[in-house]
């Protein structure tokens, strides 16, 4: 998928998610889209948790790219476990990494880069010193 | 992101969908996740269309990846022209391109990996010879 | 339900919904809650075709309560015409009515308690002038 | 609202619902088509907590109507606490009362009409005695 490394680092955030019994499509497992707003969950809890601050980090970033990989569906009836760590660090744009296992095994890793936008033009931006500092202590060695 | 064209060929399906308020998120654009569900939607109306049968075509097929990329936000308040086409066609899977227009700019470009399941063991299984002669008139040139 | 009628006005703002096949949950039909999402975009349309500004009225309104008879389920597989109205007009509050039907039935009939609420305190407070009058334009003679 | 109380019996069933980012709607707090989803999961957990087999009960119910009192905004940040009983036991249908806490303050008040439909006609059918005996144990004395 890409040249990181799919593995999260030892000291990675992880929180534990509810799955909905309305997650769960026709099919009778938790429908793709929806897996995409269990990953959004997990990363908005460690950007509060990394912000330090009890909120999520200033806006400004919008999701430029996902890449997902399905190995196993997630189901209705036990929890989630999710990890989210920091990828690459760029000019403009990071990348988050997120894994959601269930019952010990992988289900879902999926990479979303986020890019930087300039809160006037709308373009993007450079990272600044604070936030390229604060990606770095997450990120795999 | 793939070695396929990113282009739709001409006569890809093409339909219309709607944007709901609800699709919005905090930030005032459709949220990402819901992006997903746009998209799964012009594919199972693809499905329908392809079939034949006014149904979508018989199940045992999974979402086995996704790749998504979002060039511009999509915004409540007009409508969304989603193209959906076949890309690649392999032995057990199959990748399936859409794309996403509001007001005649392409904002989303996604590409999911199908595969076929059997229906007993759960494990991929090869395509029959008439999914793959049905995916095939729908396959890029 | 109410002692209000529960028949639209003639003149009652129409809209056609689609229905998207994630609104479907486990058992077939249009989930139950999401009934209610498309309640509100009807809702939504109605305030901005009653605006005559082409976006949703200035908030301060909240949903206070809502009342839903669901006649049949709604399916996947063809749109819904949606019907929206006002009902009762109070001193702080006004009742909406919506129906939802397919094929010709109608499926759903819900109210919705919106209160006016004052942006500095957060209680409810009177309905200005101008928010009557739209409103009783829109009322159920 | 209803003739019965709106209050649960001392020995409800409750359980922590999780709310999400996602919940939120443009107006920052848990939108109220998304507050049913957290009453039908509430629900859905009674149900299988209620029929002591690790499973929802059997199908063959849908919901008739709804009736939902907001006193308070559900917001994203800390849990919520849901209760769930049993209201009205009928023929052919029962009442599930559910209300939503957070912080300790009710927030949300939720009645639910469930008839029992005959598998083979669709209509409504009487409640068979093992159900309704299920029922009144869980029944607001």
């Amino acid at each position: 998928m890409t040249s990181q490394s799919t593995e999260a680092p030892a000291e990675a955030f992880t929180c534990a998610l509810a799955v909905r019994w309305s997650d769960q499509d026709l099919n009778g497992h938790v429908n793709n889209a929806r897996v995409l707003t269990l990953i959004e969950e997990a990363r908005v809890q460690a950007d509060i948790a990394w912000s330090g601050s009890g909120k999520a980090g200033v806006g400004g970033r919008v999701v430029r790219s996902l890449t997902v990989e399905f190995d196993r569906a997630v189901h209705y009836g036990s929890g989630v476990r999710a990890t989210v760590w920091v990828g690459r660090i760029g000019r403009t744009s990071y990348t988050i990494c997120h894994t959601l296992e269930q019952q010990g095994q992988r289900c879902v890793y999926a990479e979303c880069v986020m890019v930087n936008l300039d809160a006037k033009s709308g373009r993007p931006s450079e990272l600044d010193l604070e936030t390229r500092e604060a990606l770095t202590r997450q990120q795999a060695s």
